[in-house]
């Protein structure tokens, strides 16, 4: 991004609305290795936003996909042994493709299996890193939350997500929580979106996963598809959450709204601004 | 429960109230090892109530997870080799740690993996047993139903109920059926609530075994928690399934109103009375 | 079926409505050996419509079920090691035991695994095919898709159906696409029924494979079944797609719809012609 930001900088809204076009226009193959409760979720939502899902994730033929696939989500919620190897053997995939990929270390850190897979991953160098904020500090080596519940706010887990940039590749974190922040190596944006009913239904972040994957595949600017599959995902959200009551008919009205959103209701109502610039040594 | 019942004695409405009161309260964390098909459904149930799921059923992770939990769910439905693994570890935990534990014997009797699997967690101690008659039978040793379709009614599996907490150690079983019964070591219970759609979704009643670990967890008296959560659990569907008009709106308006359902709801309209007073000799 | 045919002779509408009629009546069990994506949406399908569905895909319990079944279904979405093994039992079981099953090889063709066991159970004879185009001509050898989206149209794989009828003892290949096509030894269906809703919803497929199977339990004729079953969820989902206005709500209204369907509707509805007649040397 050539733009000069200071902070409180809108994020140019007409970028968000151009992704969103992208996807649609390209309807990029988006892989989902991703955990059992939330896989018909997952890829229900990136179908209802144009995308074409795939969860393949067994041994032999997930590198393989990988390297096909315009993006790859890598989730550890339910990381079986056959998963977990295909995991690395999708993530190694992608290395040597130079396709991007996403990694979500769902309950890292307070589970022992997931949380060696996540620092195995982590060296293999994932595009971007979504999760709570517990999830990137236990990433980083950190104390984990309580299960998929955080225990920190995305502030408390801003040096983290730059230790992650800083020393293992990562180009984008997006850290959910009432406000999202996604981290880039120089700056940091603020997503004011949303609705608390996302955390009633399972899979409102691991779904984000995958739509970030899915923006990933149609620009390389890794901070951007954070900042625009965030968006799209929580103004649908507000969107669902407007004409529902509960959690059972808001998930059902956020597919409806993802298959609804368009471009101009990017431009009109995303409020995206820069918290942070990171001064450079 | 320091009352003295009677048969026709109606169950303290006011314990329902407080048992739904201290979920929403405490937020539990309910561990749920449960089958492939039912797992975001019981995961969405538990959010919609106000409890915290967590879907971990990972060697090495399983035990570790049920000491922290408030409620663990066992449920037989389609057990991989390592989810069975999982499921002796989490079972052992919980155990060792104390921690209250439902196992739902999915088609017990008919087929011959998951039979030895239940024998195997029965002498584990479960907390509750929750099945359809023809499960409950099979878990004592004798036939089982149609796959998941029970051959029996509630009133034939009394017996091996009773024998179940009397040679097994277990402290409540709840047999599904039009009307539900809770069986404890003393007083048998009649649930007469729910709706014919419930039989209509998958995890109709995967998800109730679910809630009642959610409600083990703020009780120590395992008849209230089965009596509590299958009430909870039943008196949503009732007011889902009067406004609604087919198995797709009827599964999602059941999330709806178990975010929506109140203390005073229980108060109001459950109807759970004594069936059956036990002799002890 | 004993009567003679041409081109645009419409399929008997009665029949159509005597599979509704008798799935609901003798409401036979049906196994499914299915992806993990689809698992709870195609247990629903299968409830809605008023069968009972049993998802066991377990090594030791996948045989002993399919004898008692119905009709069975092995979808290749996501075949893990230990569905693998269950499949070719569940197969080999149906083989001996003379149970009808429904092949749908996912993804066949552009992915090693699935295409190796994909041949495998084509050698275990399966009742009838369903897939969309490119899965259908991988399976004879062909080139495959992108991931689950067809590259071909349902009449390019005509040939590829008929050598499975004709070499591999198949007795009808359902194509889906904008109009489908149910290929039988002497006639092929067009069935112009359905809507593009349907795409967008995932396991809109595969759960018409195990609605086939339902109706494989009622008639001996695969062909009949397979044009019954297809007609059946098709006139469902449009009616499902003419009261919503996305994604999530058509999948809710499907469920609905299915429960709702009469004989009626396919006495009415249903528009099926005679696509073609096979010459037989």
């Amino acid at each position: 991004m050539p733009h000069s930001y200071a902070p409180a900088s809108p994020f140019p809204a007409d970028r968000l609305a151009v992704m969103l076009e992208e996807i649609r226009h390209h309807r990029p193959l988006v892989q989902c290795l991703t955990n059992a409760v939330v896989t018909n979720f997952t890829a229900n939502s990136l179908l209802a936003l144009g995308v074409s899902p795939a969860m393949t994730d067994i041994v032999g033929e997930s590198g393989p996909f990988a390297r096909i696939s315009g993006g790859v989500l890598i989730n550890l919620g339910t990381p079986t042994p056959e998963q977990r190897e295909a995991m690395v053997e999708a993530a190694k995939a992608c290395r040597d493709a130079g396709v991007p990929w996403v990694l979500d270390p769902v309950a890292v850190g307070s589970l022992p299996i997931r949380t060696g897979l996540a620092r195995q991953l982590l060296a293999l160098g994932p595009t971007v890193v979504r999760g709570n904020p517990s999830e990137v500090q236990a990433l980083c080596g950190g104390g984990g939350g309580r299960g998929t519940d955080s225990t920190s706010e995305p502030a408390d887990a801003l040096d983290a997500a730059k230790t992650l940039i800083r020393d293992h590749g990562v180009q984008a974190v997006a850290i959910s929580g009432e406000v999202d922040l996604v981290i880039g190596a120089h700056l940091t944006w603020r997503i004011p979106h949303g609705d608390e009913l996302l955390t009633r239904v399972t899979g409102g972040g691991c779904a984000l996963g995958a739509v970030i994957a899915a923006v990933c595949a149609v620009t390389e600017d890794a901070v951007e598809a954070a900042v625009a599959g965030s968006t799209i995902w929580e103004l649908a959200a507000e969107s669902a959450a407007a004409r529902t009551t509960g959690p059972g008919s808001f998930a059902v009205a956020l597919l409806d709204e993802l298959n609804a959103v368009q471009p101009d209701d990017l431009r009109q109502r995303s409020a995206v601004t820069c918290a942070e610039v990171t001064d450079h040594e």
